[in-house]
Formats: structure tokens, sequence, C-alpha cells
């Protein structure tokens, strides 16, 4: 009998902040709620950065409260907070988990969320305060765990010197994300032999990107290392912002098929799945290989 | 330190034959010439089948009767032979293997070649017979090894009964396919387990298609049970037939660079494969992660 493992829909967020195509408020919503009626127990539903630097999600604030006021199906809903004022839009809303971001990689950091990562420490130590006072959930991102498009290699020390300092500053999960999708099942193993010598399995999460093809068979060493939370986005949806024309995210309906296939439990009904993505491919071009071929 | 693993290149034949566009004489060894001077060892060249079949094959003879006047790189080049009738066409070209294709599934073997599994293996003994005779080297696929489009979930005894009876005919080589791409290491493993107790590893290689991105998951299964071959198709050249617009063939390509990064041989230069597949991208649409990515 192999154990449950939980799938956290990155879509809304993850997915669809790298789409140029902008989803009104409407659509948004409908999308999250079609989705929190596929099984999916956790769903990260939009993120409270600036609409100058993310346009897609403008409309989160509006799309979250709604969210909020009718999760009829008990769903675990987050949004990305970059700083102190995202977290209180976040707080305004009523959600219960807030995701904060960082890098392995200052170079990323730098041009990605513009702060060294020990600046983003500070930022997360003030949303970390505000989490506890009212009472929500806090995950963390590592981004470029493995290779960044800038720096290369990422050495796994400082992987585990980052995701040790976010547990200590409030983190109760890590999600350690190969955002160039390069890594193979030897650099994930690598990294989890180090990194599970100080963080339990349980407050770890993968997230994979199968920009190369490579997502599955990642997926497949972790849950050897004994992790059971996996990050992906239905249908595939946000392409790949540093290798153009390629893949990003995994995708949702080829994860809930590895796992299903493989014996595990997902509580995840992929037939509604890819019945969004036949919905969701009217607005974007989305690459799950399970979706593309159907179900064998 | 890890072993040598050896890739055969399958696209001038698996691949290009599920390809509707005509490649020229001329062309076509272009490809295979540019192919044999990546360091691949092995290369199927084409298959002598009737045209009237495959049209995409019909200058088999003469790219072959060419590719092997000029086989400076010491390649072991193949052809598939369906009979005794392509068998002589493939001695008269100096080739110095064949490959012959049979399928676990009846239905499947009907459909694609017009014949019961029993009936390819009294097709099979001529041919072993002359290739004994003509000291050419026999290998054999066995596609729907583990799903078949028509009859679904293949039982693994079918295909350790089959696997026995191919090598007891005189197979050197067994290729296992999955030729819709259904397959996850559960099956994979499963499968192995079973065939390797009366087939050994070095006599096994793998054929796998990416058609839902289980492709190198698969492969890492693979290894872990001491298989050492495996046939890939440069740029995953040749779609899925048994599903309109997914991908079949696994990518050369993202076959070596997952094998380079794991820290396997494979004596294959994975730059020149990424300057074929550009080339090559002016005929076909090739679906290669590696290749649309690029290299980290």
């Amino acid at each position: 009998m192999k154990s449950f493992i939980t799938l956290v829909e990155v879509g809304p967020r993850d997915g669809l902040q790298n789409e140029t195509k902008i989803l009104s408020a409407n659509l948004k919503y409908n999308l999250i709620k079609k989705l929190s009626q596929t099984g999916l127990s956790r769903i990260e539903a939009g993120s409270f950065v600036s609409p100058r630097w993310v346009p897609q999600m403008a409309n989160s604030k509006s799309v979250i409260k709604k969210v909020m006021s009718n999760n009829t199906n008990n769903v675990r809903f987050s949004a990305l907070v970059p700083n102190e004022h995202g977290m209180n839009d976040a707080i305004s809303t009523g959600i219960k988990e807030v995701a904060f971001f960082t890098s392995a990689s200052e170079t990323f950091n730098s041009k990605n969320i513009n702060c060294t990562i020990k600046q983003s420490f500070t930022r997360l130590n003030v949303i970390s305060k505000l989490a506890k006072k009212h009472k929500i959930n806090l995950r963390a991102y590592i981004s470029c765990a493995f290779f960044c498009p800038y720096e290369g290699k990422v050495q796994y020390q400082k992987v585990v010197n980052i995701a040790k300092k976010l547990v200590s500053s409030g983190c109760s999960e890590i999600s350690i994300g190969d955002t160039i999708g390069a890594a193979t099942p030897r650099e994930v193993g690598g990294l989890l032999k180090k990194i599970l010598k100080h963080v339990p399995n349980k407050k770890i999460a993968m997230h994979f990107h199968d920009t190369r093809g490579m997502a599955i068979s990642n997926v497949k060493e972790s849950l050897e290392f004994g992790i059971k939370c996996f990050d992906s986005s239905v249908g595939g949806m946000g392409g790949c912002p540093y290798a153009k024309g390629a893949t990003g995210n995994l995708a949702t309906e080829d994860l809930a098929f590895f796992l299903n296939q493989m014996g595990y439990k997902t509580g995840v009904d992929l037939e509604k799945l890819l019945k969004i993505n036949r919905w969701l491919s009217k607005y974007f071009m989305l690459p799950s290989r399970v979706a593309k071929a159907g179900l064998p």
C-alpha cells in the first residue's frame, strides 16, 4: 500500500503569472473554482505583488476574497506575498496560508525580486510575525535550488543553509524549485540527502519544471527520499521565461497520471482535470503531455 | 564511475516512417551521415518494407547502399526487415544488422503487420536462417510490451514468452517497446523483474516513447535493472500515430542529456546532435525538450 501524496496546484499563480494573456477576475475565479472541485486539497490562488511588476495578478485581491467566501470544498488556498504591504492585503482577504519567495542564487534574487538574499530575510521576518499573529500558515519557495540561469550550478550547501534559516524564521514548508528545469535525479538526490539531515521530509515540497523532460524522473527520486508534497500547474501553464518556446511548470495532469499509475493516492480526479484542460486550452497553449495524448 | 550506455538511433527508420513529409534519398543520406558523426555507435537506417505500406521507406535500398559504402565512422547500421523478400534486399546492401518486428498484442500485430504473432515467428525463422548464413546480426522488436492501443494492459508473461522465443529463434537483442508511451517505472520494473530471469540484461534494449512525459523516468528504472541499451529518435521525430498531436519516440537529445548529467558515458556529442536538430527542424516539427530549451 503506497502512501498519500499531496499536490499543490500553483497554476493560478505561478502558471498564470508567466502567461502574457491576462485573465479577467471572473475567468480566474472560475478556473480556481473548477480546480477546487477536482479533489486538489491545496491551491495557490494568486499573489499580492505590485500590478506594475505582474499585471496578471492585479485582480488577486478581489479573486481571493471571492474564493475564500465560497470555499465549500475545504481547499487550503494560499497566496504569494513579497513584503509587508502584500501580507496586509493577504490578511484582508481572510486567506489562511501565504507563500514567501526567495532564491538560492544572489543574481537571480536580485534580478527577480530586486533584493539580496539577506534582505529577503528581513522582509520575511516582518511577514512571519504577522503570520503568527493572524494564525496564517507560512510557506517558502527556494527558487534556482539546482541551477541558476545566470550563475549555473548552485551548491547544495547554499540551499541547505537557506532552508534551515527559512524554517527557523517560521516557515512550516519549504518548496524547493528547479526553476529552469535542468536538474536530473542525480542533483535531486544529492540535495535531498543533505537537506533531510536538517529539515524533516514532511516540511519539504518539491517544485519541478519539465523544461527538459526530466520532471517525472525527479518526482520519482524525491518519492524515494520520502517527499510527499509536489507543486504542479494545471496544463503545464506558465511556459519558461528563461528559454523562449520551452515549457515550464510540471503539468498537474502529468504528475497525477504518474502518481496514480505508480499506485500512490492523490485524491485528484484526473478526468476532471482533463476537462479543465480542454476548457483552459481556449485561452492558453497548454503543454501537458497526458492531456495531449489522453489516458491510455 | 558509471557505465557506458549504448544509444540506438532509430530516427531514420522509426521516426521518419511516422512523418508524412517524404525525405528524398539525398536528404535521408545526409541525415544519416550527420548522425554517424555525433559519436552514435548504432543507427537504424531504413526498412525493407513494401513502399505501398510505408512510402517514406521506398528509397531505403539506395540510401543504405550509399551509407554502407561510406561508413567511415564504423557505425553499426541496421535495417528493419518484415519478411524473406525484405531480408534479401537487406543482404544486397551489405548491411550487417537487421531488425525484426513483432508485438505482444495479437490485435496490434494483426492491424500493424497483418499476421498473427505465431505467423510472425514463421517469417522470423526464414530471416534468421538467412541472417546466420550471411553473418548478419539479428535484432527483434516487441512492440506494445506494456499497453496496446486496442487491448489495453498487456500481461508481463506474454512479453516474457515472446522474448524467450525470439532469443531461441536467433535474435541477439530484444528491444522492448512502450509503443503508446503509457508505461511508468512501475510497469517497467514489473516486466524487467520477470524477463531478466530468462534473458540476460545485455540482450535487452528498451524502446520508450515520451507520449505522456514518462520516458526518462522509465530509462532510469531500466538502468537500475542493469539495462545498458536504449532506442531513441533524433528530435523525437515520429509523432504518435495513436494520439493525434501527441509526441512519440523519446528524443535522442533528451536521452543523451539525461545520461550525461547522470554521469553515464554515451560517447555522444550533444552539441552536434543539437546542430542536427536545428537543421532537421527545417523539415519536421521536432518535440525534443532539450533542443527547445537548450543546454542549461
